[in-house]
């Protein structure tokens, strides 16, 4: 297996600490969900270098917190103005000799050791693999005043982790911002390349309400019980 | 309040009854998920005429299902070809006095009370109501080999109860079936009519796998706690 790093971006909540507490800092069956989602990849990935970007106003409630949960070894880099700015960061920690990056979100703590497994091995064969699932609903489009339907057969819900080739993703990065930047493939496509899809999961859930945490909370007792 | 019927559609796995059960009957917190979806337009619209469309194949198999459990009174009436054809039947059952049709989907248990009160308010209103969520994930489109990213801003996932004026929704399902017809609002659409937007929950869950059912039980709990 290629010599891999993964940063893990925990954007959310940065401008302010106060009020209610950033969604990859809460509890999920005991542990906070970043810790959580390092011990994942450190699981599929033992060998992985492992970045955490951290909007500086947290590192140190990370630094707290860390050291009151088992929590695999990391590297913490503090995040920049936006997501791109925060994985720019994170590509600069990463060592001489890895092969592959993956940037994953902090806040799904869900993604299986398989699915992992399986990113990192399309990327070393494709250059790149990103995790997609196919859409259930319906969906619209706003357009002004009015809204109309949208074909939802060619739709894909994209996931990450999505990895690449190192050299790739640091040539992808050297771009200046866009706000069409909203995911690391759209990125690295802005250079001409094709991104290589492969199946997500539907478990592989983004927590970013008091709802989805709810879920998570389900999800993880529904594989708990299929481990028994 | 307008006079009321709301066309439960119960559509999926009609073709066969072998096999795994139909997500409409699964159980869940011991009801079975099309009983939790009528009790809850019973309560929220205890006037109102419910109408359930069910495959022929499934009929009898409800009927003795829900002789088991406290399931609020409803016609049963049989399926179509398509979800389309399946409206249209449950639409000849509507009663003369009616004024406002909402069509819901059978494996949409969780629509609070508040959801469609609101969605039956502002039909009565604007001649339709919809609930739509914002996306909150990153989608592509396949296009052939490739795939492209979408600007996520404009999206909103669709949701049931949709509900529209009765002769509205009538004069819709005048057309001949066509497969752009994925849900009521394009029927209505195709008319040249606007169909007004409001906003959903992304609670309001459609249970098509197994995961979906764990968390639908875990919203369902949390429902419970937040209301003890």
């Amino acid at each position: 297996m290629k010599r891999t790093a993964i940063i893990i971006v925990a954007g959310g909540g940065g401008r302010r600490m106060g009020g209610t507490l950033p969604k990859q800092f809460m509890v999920l069956d005991q542990t906070p969900i970043l810790a959580h989602t390092i011990n994942r990849f450190h699981e599929a990935l033992p060998e992985a270098q492992l970045i955490v970007v951290l909007p500086e106003a947290h590192i140190d409630f990370w630094q707290n917190l860390r050291a009151r949960f088992e929590v695999a070894r990391h590297q913490i880099v503090k995040g920049g103005e936006e997501r791109f700015h925060s994985v720019r960061n994170g590509l600069e920690a990463v060592g001489m000799e890895v092969e592959l990056v993956g940037v994953h979100d902090a806040v799904r703590p869900l993604a299986s050791k398989e699915l992992i497994h399986r990113t990192v091995e399309e990327a070393a064969t494709y250059g790149s693999a990103i995790p997609v699932v196919e859409a259930v609903d319906s969906y619209r489009r706003i357009e002004g005043e009015h809204s109309v339907i949208l074909d939802r057969r060619p739709l894909r819900i994209v996931q990450t982790p999505q990895l690449f080739d190192r050299a790739l993703l640091d040539r992808a990065y050297e771009a200046p911002y866009s706000p069409l930047f909203t995911d690391d493939a759209s990125v690295v496509e802005a250079l001409g390349e094709v991104v290589h899809l492969t199946e997500g999961e539907r478990s592989n859930l983004k927590i970013t309400t008091r709802e989805d945490l709810i879920i998570a909370r389900a999800l993880l007792a529904g594989e708990e019980e299929a481990l028994d």
